[in-house]
């Protein structure tokens, strides 16, 4: 088989400038205000050591300016919603501080910038800004994680008083692992189910406050700390109970639902589900930044990882009097350069995401809101489980090394494993894609009736349907043109194809499947629980294929040759170890012969040894910020040894 | 697709009994002597503290009698090799003390005996048992931690004072990561190159005192600290430096080699390379403790997942007034159940490892002590990342509730980590493994010569050979009567023989393709290097193989049928979903046809379903001590808040 060829030589800047986008100006800012910070994780602290550093280190932030980026002119920030999100990625290296400012500016910020009106813009968001007004998003309760919809905390209007009565009824409604509950946060936004006039509006936010000036807990709010966590311990994780908390009327976040002084309730929206879902849509910004440190994380693995490959040795290589650098052998290369492609892929589906977000943000679009939903969820899924087993890689294909504190695989793996579950659920996130992907499939449900049908499909999404990316015409011209002959597997066309017609073919099967199911008029539970397994693969190769079209459109945009080249072959791998971990699906519905199968595995060897000699260049390119790159083993004290040792055994040989 | 039955009732005694096996008295004795003792993980102190607290854990180990199992009846042991093993895998809720033990009794105590003669003995093993004498197993080192043959540090022996010196020529050859280093060892089993009259005799071990009875560092010797760790913080890993330390010349280990005062070398093995391995061969104890540990906390994790899983309630079930149980769901299903039936699998085959150890220990057969070397690194690989495996997804099976360090799981990770790593890099044993059975093909590398040969298989193993486990009759019965219908995925015939036939396929295709590489006179190197993912799939499905058959054997041992007819079911979904996982290289290589996978994975789903309602009780049936089982999540706090929450919601009608 002929591999395709690597560039011997490329442009570096050519790639950084790509990889950087659209947002470049954010990052470089970013860089900037870092390298003159000290701004260390302090995973070696106590926790309260640990929680004061960080929020002095939020205090930093403020006076670099990054903070402002997402709010609102009229309040003195940048209006630069996508710049908001690229700029905590850019903090992967100290995730207490990253999640500490996602909990302030992004959540409790956001929030209130999202759900809130002017008069809440104009009195507290310069104090969110300024962090002179620490506050706690606080929706998810003990009883209710991923299932917001039915969280239980009650927020009852008294009109006598013009006041809402903020409740807490039973342990399960608690409010749970909120950030910022602990120690610091003075104020919450508050998801409670609204009553008024003994009527039920599903859940709204409020504003209560927490604490008063001299960080005491408010009459009838009962705060408890979550304790010691697997990491993230610079953030203060708490529970909040609230004991007949009283508020003004005025504290209701009440863009998308209010009530008169008088308990009328109103608002611009009638259903109470699609209510809901719209106000939890103008939160999608959480999920998205949580995606793009999730990416940045695995990026930073994977540096300290082939830094470390390629000075660390073992082993004589046979026919020499060297030891073999590790990264010289396939299953090093294995590990770690398949990983680097899908950072790559991912990458570019991030940037794509960010700018969609921005725009909509702008537009207001409806229907680009949806697939902007959809694509933040199943984006958010692959990407946090794609870091959470690249730092796994990582630590194992350092070693001894990998599992020191001092070379910080240590502190990313405990930070980022929860990223799976923050933010939504990763299963149940893939769930919602899968159900909004169905929404396409309508017509066959209706004998099911709205009921039967909301069982299966979206009951949040409007419906995303199955289509073209940015890309559009760019792929619809590659799949036209694609070739199937012997060496197909490394013709885009045909990869195109292969993720396209996996997409519809598994869809087409869900939805045959359990109308089949439906039809029999069985328990509705069991139907859809039956093909679980299926659901969540329809989401999965969905976001394969959406991923690939944007590391399609990225490579695209690049001018340089040489380096256009070197892409096209991290895209190769991308694509290619994607195909063979999925070879099962793709030869059980015989989309690929068992002699294709094998020349997929086959190119994947070779392009990881041809990639081989580019594997730091490429992981440089994104250009985190220098400072957090700190474990001894990838910044020199692995070449320093390897030199004396070598050295040592000449004066022998 | 009918799915066999699952029994209703099954004897929960007869499970326990046979789970517990042949060393059933050692485990009561275990569970007895923690019963009454309090050994708490000590995850919330900081370092020193936590160090200190393990090491007073460790003297109330001595006081219940559980370290002296596996020492020689003449210094006041048990003479119980496979009971050591099987003590230390008990110790799975506390891992410091487990690893500390390890280093303590099994590596330090255990190379004493298995490398020294009777003066080491007499003088030393009553000191160790009682740990009046804390002791290392300094073997790694920075510059080789897999690579152990080729270890620098020296061991000069200078006839004029009849002493050792022992030297750490460059960084590279200091000993890094050694246990009990940092903070309380007194004496190291040193390994060390072996020079008498400018003459190299390749590795051996020596004791080396490193502190004196008030801890501070003997002449020469500089300790220092590897820092913090991920975890096992309990556990004092440190740096060791030699400067011309001299002992006297009884200090070798001279049970496979000795220096006579004169300074003539004596060993009764000739050759440097299998003296070596013969005495890294009699520490294969430690590799074993790791994968009996490794499994215990894996076991631990799902018990503490599915005890949640069966409480925990997330979504209305529509038809009922009630919230799904979350391990009702088919994908949490799936994400638990098949790590439990690959626990009862790995289960079986560490005590059919564990029995081959004791015997061996007490033969001294060498065929059988080659096959012990590569079932112990095979076991150790599988396990060690199936515990990596099961911790993580039950983690996140426990959403933020798994993230929380009250609920055990982020220690359980951080401590078992590095478990894929140390006692033998997982990768690099596999590749052993694999050259192991290369052996068998020996002729077919006739051309290569000896030296050309060496390149390609065992180097260390005599060789392993493919044939049946202890089950040999019983399993060659059964694949007599394979069937190969349509109901056949059940047949245990047909699943023995699909694990049989893939391991000779994969081996006679990779001994074919490394002739066909190596006749072409290229690169050995490279030869090897380019079909190293071919060489790792030999291995893992040699160890699949043995590992269903001492499954297999297991559930022969059966003799209740309701108990057997259930462990026949976890059996089948161990199988199947070992398949399922694999079905790639099945379809690949036409072993199934696409209409059999699809059935292994409906199978797959039926069986996580029929298991479903036994799950607590099966993961229970392992019987680790009651005292780990810490988590508030596992052990009623759910089940109080479940039952608060339904009863405020029928208030409320």
């Amino acid at each position: 088989m002929d591999i395709p060829k690597t560039p011997a030589r490329f442009d570096a800047t050519e790639l950084a400038t790509l990889l950087d986008g659209r947002w470049a100006g954010v990052r470089a800012k970013v860089r900037e205000a870092l390298e003159g910070t000290e701004l260390p994780p302090g995973d070696h602290l106590d926790t309260e050591a640990h929680r004061a550093q960080t929020l002095e280190q939020l205090h930093l932030l403020v006076k670099s300016g990054i903070p402002e980026i997402g709010f609102p002119v009229a309040q003195g920030g940048r209006g630069d919603v996508g710049g908001s999100v690229v700029s905590l990625e850019m903090l992967a290296g100290n995730l207490s501080l990253m999640v500490k400012s996602g909990v302030q500016w992004g959540l409790f910020g956001g929030a209130v910038q999202a759900l809130g009106t002017e008069r809440h813009h104009e009195r507290y968001l310069p104090s969110i800004m300024n962090l002179d007004l620490p506050g706690c998003f606080a929706m998810t309760e003990t009883g209710h994680g991923s299932d917001v919809q039915h969280l239980r905390t009650t927020a009852t209007y008294d009109p006598a008083t013009e006041e809402f009565v903020v409740h807490t009824p039973h342990e399960s409604a608690r409010k749970e692992y909120i950030g910022n509950a602990a120690r610091d946060g003075r104020m919450a936004v508050v998801f409670a189910q609204l009553i008024t006039g003994g009527e039920r509006h599903g859940v709204h936010a409020l504003l209560v406050p927490l604490r008063d000036e001299q960080g005491a807990p408010m009459p009838g709010v009962h705060l408890s700390d979550c304790g010691r966590k697997a990491g993230l311990n610079g953030v203060d994780n708490g529970r909040i109970t609230f004991d007949q908390v009283r508020v003004p009327r005025e504290s209701l976040l009440n863009r998308y639902g209010d009530v008169a002084a008088d308990g009328t309730y109103s608002s611009p929206i009638e259903s109470t589900g699609k209510r809901f879902f719209t106000m939890l849509g103008t939160l999608i910004r959480g999920r998205i930044s949580v995606a793009g440190t999730a990416g940045s994380t695995a990026k930073l693995a994977l540096e300290i990882a082939l830094r470390y490959a390629t000075a660390r040795r073992q082993f004589d290589r046979p026919g020499t009097s060297e030891e073999t650098v590790v990264l010289d052998y396939l299953a090093h290369q294995r590990k770690l350069l398949p990983a680097l492609a899908k950072s790559y892929a991912l990458h570019f589906a991030q940037e794509q995401l960010v700018q969609t977000l921005h725009d909509v943000s702008v537009s207001g679009d409806e229907r680009a809101q949806r697939e902007l939903e959809s694509r933040a969820a199943g984006l958010k899924a692959v990407t946090t489980w794609h870091a959470t087993h690249t730092i796994q890689t990582a630590r194992e294909a350092c070693g001894g090394a990998g599992y020191l504190a001092e070379n910080q695989l240590p502190q990313l793996k405990a930070d980022t494993d929860v990223f799976t579950t923050f933010e939504g659920d990763n299963t149940v996130l893939l769930q919602l894609v899968a159900k909004g992907l169905l929404t396409d499939y309508k017509d066959q449900f209706d004998e099911l009736g709205t009921v039967g049908m909301a069982r299966f499909v979206a009951d949040q999404f409007v419906g995303t349907v199955i289509e073209r990316t940015a890309a559009k015409s760019l792929v619809q011209r590659l799949i036209d043109a694609a070739r199937d002959d012997e060496d197909a597997v490394f013709d885009r066309g045909w990869q195109l194809k292969l993720f396209d017609e996996r997409e519809r073919h598994v869809l087409d099967g869900l939805a045959r499947r359990l109308r089949r199911a439906a039809g029999k008029d069985a328990d509705p539970f069991a139907v859809f629980n039956n093909a679980q397994d299926h659901v969540l693969r329809a989401a999965r190769v969905h976001i394969d294929r959406v991923v690939l079209e944007a590391f399609v459109a990225g490579v695209e945009r690049c001018s340089d040759p040489a380096t256009a080249q070197l892409l096209e072959r991290v895209c190769d791998l991308y694509v290619l170890s994607t195909i063979e971990e999925d070879r099962g699906w793709f030869l059980e519905h015989e989309r690929i012969t068992p002699r294709r199968a094998k020349a997929v595995t086959e190119a994947v060897n070779g392009l990881c040894q041809g990639l081989r000699p580019h594997a730091v260049e490429l992981v440089e390119a994104f250009g985190l910020p220098r400072q957090w790159l700190t474990a001894p083993i990838a910044t020199g004290a692995e070449h320093a040894r390897q030199d004396a040792q070598r050295a040592h055994d000449r004066t022998l040989g």
